[in-house]
């Protein structure tokens, strides 16, 4: 079968299958093996399946040669333990955690109910903190939220003594919880089932089999959205194409119930909008690969290290390279979870706490058209579709180098059931020829010194594909103690149909201005419009224990008295502790700037500086929002590039715990304006990486990847550059490569 | 011997040597070999001979395996001829321009002369470009900046007629050319020369023959510096150490006649600051390395192209690689400059131009400590000396990696003789295991996607080691079209003796507040002052033709009328088209941002956009210093971020033609400032990368890299995303690599 085909038969059985019977019951799809994991392979159509869907359907190859060396098997993780206490549930866990439920008196109703997280409830702080390896693990607990009927209810589970506690009956903030993959998928199939949205479809020239329909989060714009779960449905044409995104059935908004999957309204404000062709919107290999393509002649390149790579993952999670070592987990909303960071002091020979955790806890994603099939597509993709479980299984070799290690993600299906989500993080060594520190005397010193010592780092990375962006987060760790977080942006842009063929077309007013298109004309009837990311990171950073304070140290012109130099001027920094939140709301300048120190100022060094790590934004873009408009209300934890909290287990995610229409009653922003202490407390800083991108034609069909990213810096926490005994490269140690392996 | 008493042994002899006779003829460095070009073969103490010394000084190995792989032979450069218009001076040229101007009136007179620059003079820029190979070269022709006597020339030599014009006599602008390192060397020795200044070393408690002197610039700050060539020299101890950088003998200044090398003055203001002493200076790795030291236990790691390299550098000079080819050459003031830039389009199946010329115009370095030994060091390391001149060879396998191409400089000495500095620059392929562009398509879908493309680069590198500091300039050539500068810092601090020993015992005010230090405490006795880089990118872009417009594209919120929208504001794109050069000065704002386009308005895509490239800004920093601080009137060209000129042959090097001692007359903003028009014509970007470095204790005794960088992205330049076709990599393709090579 034609692949590019699949999607529109999938929706012809299914929709036929939707006449017959439309359930709305989210325990779809039960356990069926002995492991109690969820069995992928009947070449099931569950959502979950997403890395055996892929096996079955896999492309064939341009270039028939037979990999030489066998695929390893997958781990099974159907007998894991947990080694560490933050470790992930385990599958045995989270069934655990569905049969204790089970019985619970919540779920014994007929009321429909769906688990939207189950993830391990993490031991506190203090616990964590004092855990050895030996220990036994404090107490195994999970962290529940599930939907009964029209109520959400956050749930702990303790694992050995089977009691549940209800946290909060029902929560009382806005907002709903992240949605499941399985709703997402049913919204799918919904427009399907109305009469009116399939008349309206057909009206626009496309066969109901050659269409596709997506699940937009709906945003919170009053009253309209209220007490009730909404999404948006927007559709394509996927005739002709696989990158049916390029074919949208422009101004169609279809609102559906995220509960009982109805229709609610269907607005069509684009009938005289042609849907665009697919012409030029091919960007699989095996459909596009030509020889005459210069960019096929670079010949192979790769990271290779003959003596393996230098790290280890000790007990599934415990990352050890290096002067490093972190605790590494996939996580469903977060993406991955890094914590108990620690690097190796080299004067010290001690290990030294850097960081509790971090994390990406929410993106916002606002789109900047106003007009009605538009206004509300300002997503917070991690609190709205979980970054985690829109992280696919990562491609070995393109993806992540050859000399790459996997981890799994274990996730809660809504019924309870475990999954597993093959590769969806790597972690590998990085050498990219850059260079650690050098220094090479001029030849007028006479010393004949050339001291080069090459970079090599630790990345830890994952993808998320949220619908038709994909996210590449990358965690990477240097051995001078520099940690960068980096996002990188790629995947297919979010297009508006227009009538438009060409720029000269457009229409202008009578003063000669344009008509606001609000985006760029990429191809004939396709604007990519313009749309900012913000990715906000949670850093619990512990800098040599828990109690740390936040120094913001300002650069500023300071003239100088009369006759006291030539200069009439220089720099010089001026130290400012943060006393309480607001001291720690910062929005970048560049002529106002500071350099941004977590410091503990109980801990010098041994000539007296307090022990620190700084954030250092690089490259990043500001939200220019209104403050009152809704999606910046919601997303109002990018008013500022840094914000500082004291430690609140509670306070994680920057949109809110619930961030689904939630009302913005519930995010950073609101927990900052309460001004706590802040100074020489257990503090998390919170940064924001922003983009502004105005697409181009090169964005069309696919995008190169566009990337941002920021360091967190030790400052005078070493006494000294920590690798300045580090080895340079020298030949005898180098691999002895061959041609490509195919010969052999 | 032991190495880190080398230089002082130096000194000692050197300083003998002087007292029986001290010339400051120029000419000390004549050709000895036939080929014309220096011999450094008897181990010379010329400063030209940087690579050699380097070899006949090879530290020894702390690993005795012998290296497997013979070392290629050197380029012998005697005989290179030019085979393109823009190719550097060969050789056999420079000899003959000396011997053209040997004969010439001005140089026959008894009044010292030196030549502080002999390069290529580039034919008009319609000649250059309508050359095809195969063609004859225009007429080639030397650009020779000659001092004799009090005065300073610029020559135009024709190599074919032997004719020789003088531009100028003398030329009117203030300020002097580029230092020669004849020069710079001659300086370290003159302090010896000086009764006064020996008398005053000597009551700081140190030996002479443990002293070193460095040549500073002097900056200009008015009369003192008027009519006289100056520079100053500061001294360290190197007593123990060869990081003697980090043993300053604070307050020394010693001023010196740069044209008779006499010492003019010395000032000491600091006899109560002890020396730093040596203990933890050493960073040369056989002096340091210890078993113990956790980061040796990373396993070797490497690039590997099993079927080589994908570039090719033609004709010494043109670089082909993947869908870019440009001229690449290396420049004593600018480093490299790369030119005629083109990309090839894989719609058109053309090659389209970018940039016709690309190099570093200049640096700007203040210090931020108005005190008399420090208020001077404003450093501008390409007009004063020479980004190229500083450029020492580059270390294999730790400055570039394994699969590096190398290319050597052919530069001419004071005297005119021609030297090679070997090893230059370095280009390679880069994969660093990013990502080029990806999708998956999310289960939901149904359609099994995983589409990566990786990421693999070109890069061109160079590293200037001007003094203390070292500079990395990468230009990374990607397929998608982008060009990426970047900047990299390293090498040692320039650091300030004090009698602190501990941040315990600085000085208060009554109010409490501390003595202001002017940086950081870094160990015992030393001060790492604050300072900013800046580094002002020369950009000649070309998009697709000469004649280009700078379009700003504002970014700005716009709030929608009532009724019009749920939504109360988005962000539109605004476009300016700059008229004069007053448009093109753009101060970076957060919360003001635009995007900044050359496009060409006469060449539209498809759909009707201007073809267009944009220049990225990402992490940099702005002066903070008054515009009426001596330092900030020279480096004024760093008063904006973005200046836009018209292109003018003459209007080269941002901080003057003669930058040293310059008084501010000849600087970008000086020229910019006659806001001449710039709409549709042949254009000049100028982009100044910034950093403010405040010292951490990291940076001791040697500096991690930082890097920061900026973009050039094609925006509406191709039709479509340029790589979509490019192809993933697959295992068969990939090396077969073995153990290291020591057990073959």
């Amino acid at each position: 079968m034609d692949q590019k085909n699949l999607l529109c038969v999938i929706f012809l059985i299914v929709t036929a299958g939707l006449i017959i019977s439309f359930t709305s019951t989210n325990f779809s799809h039960a356990p069926s093996s002995t492991t109690g994991l969820l069995d992928c392979t009947d070449s099931s159509s569950s959502p979950l399946c997403a890395s055996r869907n892929f096996l079955f359907n896999k492309p064939k190859r341009l270039t028939p040669k037979k990999d030489p060396k066998p695929k390893p098997k997958n781990h099974d993780h159907s007998s894991d333990k947990p080694n560490h206490p933050l470790d992930p549930l385990t599958v045995v866990e989270i069934n655990k955690v569905r049969s204790i439920l089970s019985s619970h008196a919540l779920f014994s109703s007929r009321a429909p109910h769906a688990f939207h997280s189950i993830v391990l409830e993490e031991p506190e702080k203090n616990l964590v903190i004092s855990w050895e390896k030996g220990n036994p693990l404090p107490p195994r607990k999970a962290s529940v939220i599930a939907r009964v009927g029209p109520n959400t209810h956050v749930l702990i589970v303790d694992l050995s003594s089977g009691r549940v506690d209800l946290e909060d009956t029902p929560v009382r903030v806005s907002g709903y919880p992240m949605m499941t993959l399985e709703e997402m998928n049913e919204v799918t199939f919904a427009p399907f089932s109305s009469a009116d949205a399939n008349r309206t479809i057909v009206s626009r020239g496309v066969n109901l089999t050659d269409v596709s329909c997506f699940p937009l989060s709906s945003g919170w714009y009053g009253k309209k959205e209220e007490n009730k779960r909404v999404i948006k449905s927007q559709c394509y044409s996927c005739q002709g194409t696989a990158n049916f995104y390029m074919r949208p059935i422009e101004g169609l908004t279809i609102l559906i119930d995220l509960d009982t999957k109805q229709v609610i309204e269907i607005v069509d404000t684009g009938p005289t909008i042609p849907i665009p062709g697919s012409t030029n919107t091919e960007y699989r290999f095996q459909n596009l690969a030509t020889t005459t393509d210069k960019t096929r002649l670079l010949n192979p390149i790769s990271i290779e290290q003959p003596r393996g790579p230098s790290f280890v993952i000790e007990d599934n999670h415990l990352v050890k390279w290096a002067n490093w070592e972190f605790h590494l987990k996939p996580d469903p909303r977060a993406g991955v979870v890094i914590s108990r960071v620690k690097v190796h002091d080299p004067d010290t020979q001690q290990t030294r706490d850097v960081m509790y955790r971090g994390f990406v806890s929410e993106l916002f994603v606002p789109y900047m058209d106003p007009s009605d099939a538009w206004y509300f597509k300002t997503y917070m993709d991690a609190g709205e579709y979980g970054f985690g479980l829109q992280a696919m299984p990562l491609v070995p070799l393109n993806d992540c180098p050859r000399n790459a290690a996997y981890m799994d993600g274990v996730f809660a299906a809504a019924d309870g059931t475990p999954f597993v989500r093959e590769n969806m993080v790597c972690v590998f060594e990085r050498y990219a020829g850059d260079i650690g520190w050098r220094h090479s005397e001029s030849p007028i010193s006479g010393l004949p010194i050339r001291e080069v010592r090459p970079k090599v780092t630790l990345v830890v990375r994952m993808a998320a594909s949220v619908g038709n962006y994909d996210y590449i987060v990358d965690y990477e760790f240097q051995t001078d103690g520099l940690i960068k977080a980096k996002v990188g942006l790629s995947g297919i842009l979010m297009v508006k149909g227009t009538p438009y063929q060409n720029k000269n077309h457009i229409k202008k007013d009578k003063e000669g201005n344009e008509e606001e298109l609000h985006g760029t004309l990429l191809s004939e009837n396709i604007i990519g419009v313009i749309h900012d990311h913000y990715v906000t990171f949670y850093l619990d950073l512990d800098v040599d224990g828990t109690d740390n304070s936040f120094v913001k140290v300002n650069l500023k012109r300071q003239e100088t008295e009369p006759g006291e130099s030539p200069r009439k001027s220089y720099m010089k920094a001026v130290r400012n502790i943060a006393k309480t939140e607001k001291d720690g709301q910062i929005k970048l300048s560049m002529y106002d700037p500071s350099e941004f120190h977590v410091i503990n100022s109980a801990k010098t060094t041994r000539v007296g500086n307090p022990t620190g790590y700084k954030i250092v934004p690089r490259a990043t873009a500001a939200s220019l929002l209104d403050h009152d408009d809704p999606p910046q209300k919601r997303g109002a934890f990018t008013n500022n590039q840094i914000w500082v909290t004291p430690y609140n287990k509670s306070e994680q995610w920057a949109g809110g715990l619930f961030t689904y229409q939630s009302h913005g009653d519930d995010t950073l922003a609101v927990w900052s304006d309460r001004d706590r202490d802040i100074e020489n407390k257990d503090i998390v800083v919170w940064y924001t990486l922003g983009f502004h991108h105005v697409p181009c034609q090169e964005d069309f069909p696919i995008m190169p990847t566009v990337s941002s990213s920021f360091d967190l810096k030790p400052t005078n926490f070493f006494e000294r550059n920590p690798i300045l005994k580090a080895a340079p490269n020298f030949e005898h140690d180098l691999p002895v490569c061959g041609a490509e392996s195919v010969s052999a």
